[in-house]
């Protein structure tokens, strides 16, 4: 058996997230079907990231074990030959060691999070950001951010179907810049609990609109209770954008 | 009756192009449908450019005539709640005097057209760039581009359906920049032929893929001859990004 290393592009709007569903259409189930079919193997992939519903990805990284004798790039064309026409792309493909894992070797994520800030409705981005019709101020939006960064106990930005063993996690960036009508949540850690990054959004989103007084944000912080959350952002703004490998360092 | 100057954003995919045609839905048909619903007044579109099927706008710049007493802010709101679920969007309203012309006011019209360039296919891009999988040499394809700027007779890069009255534009900017994997063509002009910008690129793609010499781009406008055109470049990739007027100068 190869281990290959893929990094994966998709637009999450048709799916029902990465991870295979029994109720509707994955990420998952697209590339292990094409890879059956490129290799007559039943396959499982493995990812970095678990994204839900209409979340997109950049640059997911995953791998999948295999039997047949392929060469990396040929196995990527094979995949994207047979994955169309879903909107998913190998984008990168590379034997790595048994014992490299997409999920256990990530040492770090990275999300965007994107957000069109004016009036008028989305038309080109429309599913690819949130649409915030109400003025941002994204300096009070990245000044209130950072009582997010470091090591915290982030059970109000926490879903109730979250399956980590620990609501505790070391924030390494949540930096809101703004450029031109797009404002940008750029995040890393090494890993989040589900939906945080679109919870954490959410609350940077009413201190933006001036709903929430800027010190709030380090409040629903220690409240540590759901009940504290403002609001959780829509999928569609939210992009995996990199995970971090040590030997990539 | 008010002149109204719009600025409409738009997705060209589910278009006919931007003027109104006989057998399929146009831009300029959303909005007189919308002015209509908001007015109650038949009222014509309009506009700086002419955009094919397929080809997408940031900020054209339109006018219709309305008797209606609206103010202009309350007109681009209310054409934008008409216009759902169209891919179309007012991102601007304002009142010009009666004798400005969207199309013929206007003293210079910019593109853009966006290339990926990479082996996989297209995701978050699929309709909204040219994918191009062969590799690029984005300088090759700045340098030839050089040769078109100017003063010429444009008949090579016309469409046999174009209507102006002579083949002789004037070009004042054709450049060719790499960002990463997309290859990106500015083009700007007083005004442009049928299907100009798209056969500029399509045969810089050739000479980018190394099919044509650097050479062959000033040979190919010389021949002032259609059958010389190498490619016309895709819809998808063609975005119409500005219009200038005299007084906004």
């Amino acid at each position: 058996m190869t281990r290959f290393a893929l990094t994966i592009e998709f637009d999450g709007g048709p799916f029902f997230g990465l991870q295979r569903q029994a109720d509707g259409p994955s990420v998952q189930q697209s590339v292990e079907e094409a890879a059956l079919a490129v290799t007559g193997e039943t396959v499982t992939l493995h990812s970095a990231g678990r994204t839900d519903s209409g979340v997109h990805a950049l640059a997911m990284r995953s791998h999948l074990d295999i039997a047949k004798n392929i060469e990396p790039f040929r196995l990527m064309e094979a995949l994207n030959a047979r994955l169309r026409p879903d909107p998913v792309a190998i984008t990168h493909c590379e034997v790595k060691p048994d014992d490299w894992h997409a999920r256990f070797s990530c040492i770090g994520r990275s999300y965007e999070y994107r957000i069109r800030n004016r009036r008028s409705p989305l038309t080109l981005e429309r599913g690819r950001a949130w649409h915030v019709a109400r003025p941002l101020d994204a300096e009070a939006m990245h000044e209130a951010a950072q009582a997010l960064v470091g090591q915290h106990d982030f059970t109000t930005f926490r879903s109730a179907h979250c399956q980590a063993a620990s609501p505790e996690k070391t924030l390494d960036r949540l930096d809101v810049t703004r450029e031109g009508d797009a404002v940008i949540v750029r995040a890393a850690a090494r890993s989040f609990l589900h939906h945080q990054v679109r919870s954490m959004v959410g609350c940077l989103a009413l201190v933006g609109q001036g709903t929430w007084r800027i010190e709030q944000m380090a409040e629903a912080l220690e409240a540590k209770d759901r009940s504290a959350l403002g609001l959780n952002a829509p999928p569609e703004g939210l992009y995996f954008v990199k995970a971090t490998y040590p030997e990539e360092e």
